[in-house]
């Protein structure tokens, strides 16, 4: 398979910017002198979870829609996901005036499910397995047409994802950029943006030890999969795809893994110190850092901050179980 | 006394907009579709809980002390306090090289403890009555000739406050602002610079029904005290000064009231909307907007987010208890 892989280039990348630049936040990058001292580094945390639907996946999904609306405007469009991307494949569908028909496992969490009905998407719930969502989507594109877009095996999708790393390197010279990765489509399109703009920079991915696919394939050279992962860092469970790998493989430096207590603490001094909500999965790159600065020597260090969607409902405050006390 | 009240001009806010400039945050305005859907208004956020130690109060504070650095530099400053001006202090005089002396109840809760420590503050506990408080900072003042900065009752800290609406005022044209109050520093502050650089500009109060000493001040036209109140915006449930009423009175157009559950649905949806850590103090005002529809007609509003500091640990994720499950 690996030599048929086609590879995006920057170009493909920059005119996915422009495209989708209508559409989007230019999302802030944020400081905090204490996360610096606590870390030893210069910290700067492009703001994804301030981006459109609450993740970077909003980049992504309008490119991908856009790029089908230049050739052939589609009637609908179609996914499988439990997560951001489903969000924002349903609002970036929305604003153009498109149906998106999402599949999704009947056990989603609820923020999720709400989420995707906020923007419009029409779900199909099936049973939670890969089997199931596979014959339920693919019984929806027969039958309706619509055009499958994959969370992140897409080249679309990579292009879209690595428009953030742009914006990011445009603020100042850094000295190495850290991404989580899950399927790998916002690491893979970082690597092409950074290795492209800033040859110098270092490239990290940064991982849940307990959903350590990427890290593995990695090491071995050749794909891993593992089912099932358990993590708290949710948009993290899936495995990269052919496409993802080959472009990890070839660009970025080193993956990093990060313990469940480490993501946890690092979710909590986000939000502490730079007062936004971060979900979990965008908390991993800081907690990576943490654990593996002997092998991080970068000083002024960017990090994705890839998305800010989780349910709120357990904070004291917003329990209403609270007011009976 | 009213006669002999001295009343800031909008060239102190500005001088005060240049002496604090190097130090302090020029804090982002968020927008979000979903809020201003469910508000019927065009909203804009000055986030100030983004603003160097999570609140507003770093302003006035920087303000206060390098006014007093001008003219005669101290050893060291004081305050009683038990929320942010404590914490706005300690950092002002640290980064100065001046020792902040604070007087704080022995149940002050035990994250406003650690943020003034961890800013540098001196912290002297005493019994949690008024009378306590006010002896235990004379003893202070008297032992050590620190200066006295009072969180809301001073020219400096007022000016200092004004300045979060003169950077609000500059981004657009707003048909209203609103700011919470509580001591009334933010607000006089805020309507000082509206009123002198956007006459058409309405000005705005919101505070928590439960401590309502400035709506019912207002509206019956002399300073009326509470005492004790309770609500879950604890920043804001101090009384008005002379000072502070003498200028609400004069510049600000209406004080609208929140109730407490409204406050708490305010803190939750900026959270899941803007991605932002509000504390309830800061939710007020768009509570308050809620609430009070019928009253305020203005489309295009200016809301001042006026801090995000809370202890978190109450949320699931970040709760120890959680892993044993």
């Amino acid at each position: 398979m690996s030599n048929m892989i086609k590879i995006p280039t920057i170009d493909n990348i920059k005119n996915a910017r422009r495209r989708i630049a209508p559409f989007i936040h230019q999302t802030p990058i944020f400081t905090s002198a204490t996360l610096n001292a606590i870390s030893s580094k210069a910290l700067y945390f492009k703001c994804e979870n301030l981006q459109k639907t609450g993740s970077f996946k909003a980049r992504g999904a309008t490119n991908a829609l856009l790029s089908l609306c230049e050739l052939d405007p589609p009637n609908a469009v179609a996914t499988h996901s439990s997560g951001n991307h489903a969000a924002a494949l349903s609002w970036a569908a929305g604003i153009n005036g498109i149906k998106a028909l999402i599949v999704m496992p009947e056990n989603a969490p609820e923020a999720k499910i709400n989420a995707v009905r906020h923007y419009g998407g029409e779900i199909t719930f099936c049973r939670p397995t890969l089997k199931a969502r596979e014959t339920t989507l693919n019984r929806i594109l027969e039958k309706t047409g619509a055009r499958f877009i994959h969370p992140y095996d897409h080249q679309d999708i990579i292009c879209g994802q690595g428009t953030a790393a742009i914006e990011l390197l445009q603020s100042q010279f850094l000295d190495a950029v850290i991404a989580p990765v899950g399927g790998g489509g916002l690491l893979s399109g970082t690597s092409l943006a950074v290795r492209a703009l800033s040859p110098k920079t270092k490239i990290y991915g940064a991982e849940p030890a307990k959903a350590d696919d990427a890290y593995r394939s990695f090491q071995k050279g050749h794909l891993c999969k593992i089912t099932n992962p358990n993590t708290v860092a949710d948009g993290l469970r899936t495995n990269l795809s052919e496409l993802t790998f080959a472009i990890i493989r070839q660009y970025v430096d080193n993956i990093f893994l990060a313990d469940e207590e480490q993501i946890i603490k690092a979710t909590r001094l986000m939000w502490e110190r730079l007062k936004i909500i971060a979900e979990p999965s965008a908390a991993v790159p800081l907690a990576a850092l943490w654990q593996n600065l002997d092998s991080i020597p970068e000083k002024k260090i960017g990090i994705i901050v890839s998305g800010g969607n989780m349910d709120l409902k357990s904070f004291g405050l917003f329990n209403p179980e609270r007011q009976e006390n």
